[in-house]
C-alpha cells in the first residue's frame, strides 16, 4: 500500500504507547497535514511534542474536536464513557472516529447510541503492543505485520470502512472486519487470558521467593510467562470489567486445567501426564515464535 | 575466564538441545581433546556428528565409559536412573560426572548411593535452554551469561567442585553452589510453574478456539506465555514426578490465586483489581525483559 494522505487533522486522544506510536507512523508515513495530541498531563505531551509523535498539544479535549476530521481515542477503555458524549456534540460531519481499545462490544454499543449520522464511528483494535507505556514507550514500525480487528459500528457507510482499512493498511496491518461480540469472546481466550495467567503466575511467585532469588533464578521461560504481568494496571483492569463474563468464563476453565494438571501429578500418572504434554507442545508448534 | 583444555574426552550422554549445545563450544573452546556422543538415535547423532558436536558417536555407553574423563549426562531425568548404576561399575577413578537435568535432589541422592570414592557426582542446572529440541536445536552461545547451579554429592573434593565451576565458567555461566533441595523448592517456582502455566493455558486456548482462529489472533502476549509449552513432553513429564511435591504446592497456590482473580472481576471490585495489577506489575518491572 503506498501512503497518500489521508487526513487534514488527525487527534490522537491519549499519547500512550499505542496512540504514540501510532502518531510516529503517521507523521512519517504523511497521512495526515497534522497531527494534535490530548492528553492528561503535560509531562507526557512533552515527550510526545519532542519526539516528534505530535505537532500540537493540549489537555483540553472539547478545543481541538471540531477541526480533526480524524479522531483516535488511544485512552484506557472506561474514560472513553466520558469522551464519546463530549465528541458527539462537537464532532464536525463527516469525522471517522476509531478507538484501538482491546475490547469492542460495550464501546460500539455505547458509539451507536451517541453518534448521530455524519459521524463515523469504527471500532479498532491493533493487535500490536509492548508491556512498555506512555510516549517515551512509542515505536515506529511497532504496527508493521500485525492484524488489526475493525468493528464498525452500524450504519457506517462502506466508503468510511474503506477509508479505515487504508489507514491502518498504511501503517502496515493486515485489517480485517468482525463482529464486536465475536471479537471480544475469541480475544478473552487469546490476550485476555493470557495476561490473567502471567499476573497470577508472577504473583504466586512473588509470595513464595523474593525479588532477589527471582531475580537469581529467573530462566527464560520465567521472563516469557510473565512479561506482559508488566502491562499497565488501569488498562486491565478495564479490560476485565468490560469483557467480563466471557473472561470469567475461560478463566473457569483454566482453573479447572490447573486442578487436572496438579490431579494427574499427585497422582504420578505418567502416561497421561506424558501424552498430555504431548497434545499440547504439538499444538503450540503449530503457532509461530 | 581464559578457557584450557580441562579434560581429556568428554562424554555426552544424550546429544539434545543441552547436550548438543555445551558439545558445541566445549568444540568450539577447545576445552577437551575429544568428545564423544551417545545416543539412542543414528539419526540425531548423525546431525551432531555432520555439524561438529561430537567426534566421534556410538549408541553403546557402556563402550565409551572408561576412556572419559568427564561425564555429562544430559537426557531426560527419568533415563538417568538406568545410567547411574552403569557408570558406577564402569567409570574409572578421577572421573568427574555431572547432570543437567532440572531437578536436582533425587539425582544427587542417586548418585551418593551407586559412585563409590573415586568418582565425583555433581548436580548441574545449567538456567539456559530454547523450546528447540535434538542435536538441530543445539545452539553456540546458549549458556552465555546465564546462571548455572551446581549441587555436589556429599564428599566430593574441593578441588573437583573447583573444576567443575571452571567448566560451566568457561561456557560463559555465572555458577553458584547450592543446597539439592533448597534448589528444588525455588525452581518449582521459577521454573516448573511457568511450564505449568503455559502448558495449562496452551490446552484451555487450543479447547476454545481452532488453530486458524489462534494462528489470527495470537499477539505478542500470547506467544510469549505460551511458548515454553512447546517444550518436550518427555522431560517435563520426569520433572512433574521427580520433583512433584514442591510443584504440587505452587500449583494449588496458582490454583487458589486464578480463583481469587476471577472472583474479583465476576463481583466488578474495581478498586481491589487496580491494586493488584498495580502491585504485580510493578513487581515484574523489578525483573529485568
Amino acid at each position: 500500500v503506498r501512503p497518500i494522505v489521508l487526513f487534514n487533522q488527525i487527534l490522537i486522544v491519549g499519547v500512550g504507547l499505542i496512540g504514540g506510536s501510532i502518531g510516529l507512523d503517521v507523521q512519517r508515513k504523511k497521512l495526515a497535514k497534522k497531527v494534535v495530541g490530548c492528553g492528561r498531563t503535560q509531562h507526557n505531551l512533552n515527550i510526545a511534542l519532542k519526539r516528534g509523535i505530535i505537532d500540537e498539544a493540549t489537555s483540553h479535549l472539547e478545543e481541538v474536536i471540531e477541526g480533526s476530521d480524524c479522531i483516535l481515542l488511544c485512552t484506557p477503555v472506561k474514560s472513553l464513557e466520558q469522551q464519546i458524549p463530549l465528541l458527539a456534540q462537537r464532532a464536525s460531519k463527516g469525522t471517522l472516529v476509531m478507538d484501538v481499545g482491546s475490547t469492542k462490544e460495550d464501546i460500539v454499543r455505547l458509539a451507536e447510541k451517541h453518534f448521530q449520522d455524519g459521524i463515523s464511528f469504527i471500532g479498532a483494535h491493533p493487535l500490536a503492543g509492548t508491556e512498555k507505556s506512555g510516549a517515551l514507550g512509542a515505536e515506529e514500525h511497532l504496527f508493521d505485520g500485525a492484524r488489526c480487528i475493525l468493528t464498525p459500528a452500524s450504519g457506517v457507510s462502506n466508503k468510511m470502512i474503506g477509508v479505515a482499512h487504508r489507514f491502518w493498511e498504511s501503517l502496515g496491518m493486515v485489517v480485517q472486519n468482525m463482529d464486536p461480540r465475536e471479537h471480544d469472546r475469541a480475544l478473552a481466550a487469546t490476550s485476555h487470558l493470557p495476561h490473567m495467567a502471567a499476573y497470577a503466575l508472577m504473583s504466586v511467585i512473588g509470595k513464595t521467593l523474593d525479588i532477589n532469588e527471582i531475580s537469581k533464578f529467573a530462566g527464560g521461560g520465567l521472563k516469557d510467562t510473565t512479561r506482559i504481568a508488566a502491562s499497565p494496571a488501569e488498562m486491565w483492569r478495564d479490560i476485565c470489567l468490560d469483557n467480563s463474563k466471557p473472561l470469567v468464563s475461560v478463566l473457569k476453565k483454566y482453573h479447572s486445567e490447573i486442578e487436572k494438571l496438579f490431579t494427574m501429578i499427585e497422582g504420578s500418572e505418567s502416561d497421561k501426564l506424558l501424552k498430555y504434554f504431548d497434545q499440547i507442545s504439538n499444538l503450540r508448534r503449530q503457532l509461530n515464535k
